[in-house]
């Protein structure tokens, strides 16, 4: 680490480089903690980590305790502990919407059948929670089992209100910082916890966190529509489940007569035709909602950069604002 | 609590009503937690406690805490915990057992749909965790989350092996050692932990609870092929998902080579047909099996009352060696 210059902003790349070595160990924690007498779990979890994933939200959990100067090494079961909380989410959600691709690849759900996903989601989940028990921190359990919570609860919000047109941005909002930026606000506030760092300190980590994941959210769910197929999963999940997000609403908000008709048959009706998809793309390209989708996640991301003025400038603030500019700018 | 006579065995009912202060404490923390401004959460939670249960766990957790003379009030909090965790792993079972019934009612899988249950199951399953940090006790937290952790690797265990007419009695008693035994154990440990007991008494309630839990595992799947229907949930789930239990397994230890073509066929590749149930019901009752598996359940009973044997003479004492006679000897 000693060779990196404090440059102004870094690639992704650059910053898995200067956590290199921590990601190992945390891939490691991952793979001794998973390893089971049980056949079916080993065959799950080999499948679902050979997926990789971009593993941001332990990455924060990293750079957020050096930000603090953290130099023991809690930071590292609780980055895999959080990592554990998100793939049980995803094992969950994977049946619940029935995605085709999960990281490009097909879901464990195709593979291994419902059942199975539930349980290894389960499993993942308490895994989560035993790792998060080796810490010791009382602070951070309950930090985590609140956000765990808070998960919990915003996906079944959004079974409740993402197949209502007149879903309003406000709820939207909600939903997503209860399925995406609780837990990447408690992935950014842990940092300070277990450096026992300053109250100010701990609040601008957990509001960059908050922000950050809103962020990452509205850009997860413009590519849905506009991303890259060859690169990440199928695009039109959300569609073909009728889940209304950003774009949509956007969308919806200056939307024709025959437009809401579209929007009302396939997304609250859910009655889809070949060719919808396609015609969906075509409404959120005419209306701007691209633009429009791109500038709110950017007011998050600048957002979640103002949070750590409070900061003094270092590799790992540098390293927490480049993360904010990449997860606007993603392609996948 | 005062007027109760030291008698020699009580009945379920009795039990309840040396509780039933704190039964009511219990409930009531459970309805606060799961109180949610999510109108679906709250139709859900309503129509999962109406249902009501037998509450044996958090019974356990009680009685065993008297028992190590605790004085404090953490045993409130941990009993409702184990009866989320209890009820987050019945809603991801029904979605997973696809049962029609649960405790005499449609399942809230049924009413809801799967989605639904199993981001339920999720929910109570962080309340259960959030009011075990409240705790604030790192031994129980250390227990609950390894007890959690084998309930679902339990519940995998059992998708993989269950189906197997093979499966021996070894790795039966393994998978309900995990889904069931492991958190009747835990409940009843908890009570020496928050009383900070001698080691030995820790070990003792360990060890009931678990051979408590063995007990009425084994009696709860010789009720699904005889009990009554009018009391509880369906009979003959297991039969239907393939599930091979204790009365199958030691009918097919003296089965004739027609009898195994019967339990192959129906419970390994899952080809059935009307009245299959009642040629199995019939096949078990003329091998002996219903005497068997109760002679069974009765040696574990047996074991978790001489378990107690460290602890002197009490209501509570009393009220355990109770619950193990009342565990073997239930209709429903």
């Amino acid at each position: 680490m000693q060779n990196i210059q404090l440059k102004s902003t870094y690639k992704f790349s650059e910053i898995k480089g200067l956590l290199s070595k921590d990601l190992l160990k945390v891939e490691d924690i991952i793979i001794n903690k998973l390893k089971s007498e049980i056949p079916l779990i080993n065959d799950l979890t080999k499948h679902i980590l050979s997926g990789g994933g971009k593993k941001i939200r332990p990455i924060i959990t990293l750079i957020s305790s050096y930000l603090c100067n953290y130099n023991s090494d809690k930071h590292l079961l609780l980055a895999a502990t959080v990592e554990f909380i998100h793939t049980a989410t995803l094992l969950h959600d994977d049946v619940v919407d029935q995605s085709k691709l999960r990281r490009g690849d097909v879901t464990a759900n195709d593979l291994f059948g419902n059942k199975a996903s539930v349980l290894t989601g389960d499993f993942f989940f308490t895994k989560a929670f035993e790792l998060m028990v080796e810490s010791k921190s009382l602070e951070v359990l309950k930090l985590l089992s609140k956000a765990s919570s808070i998960i919990a609860q915003g996906e079944i919000l959004q079974l409740t209100t993402s197949n209502d047109c007149n879903i309003t941005e406000k709820k939207y909002t909600e939903v997503i910082y209860a399925k995406t930026a609780s837990l990447f606000s408690a992935a950014s506030e842990i940092g300070s916890i277990i450096s026992q760092e300053e109250e100010k300190k701990r609040i601008a980590l957990k509001n960059y966190g908050k922000n950050l994941g809103l962020a990452f959210q509205i850009i997860d769910d413009l590519l849905d529509y506009t991303g890259q197929t060859s690169l990440g999963k199928t695009l039109g999940d959300d569609f073909r489940e009728g889940k209304i997000t950003f774009p949509v609403i956007v969308c919806l908000k200056n939307a024709s007569s025959q437009e809401i008709d579209f929007w009302e048959r396939t997304m609250q009706n859910l009655k889809q035709k070949d060719g919808d998809f396609e015609i969906a793309i075509n409404f959120i390209k005419k209306s701007n909602a691209i633009k429009i989708s791109k500038q709110k996640a950017q007011h998050y991301a600048l957002q979640a950069i103002e949070d750590l003025k409070i900061f003094p400038n270092s590799i790992w603030k540098t390293a927490l604002i480049s993360l904010a500019k990449i997860v606007i700018e993603r392609k996948k």
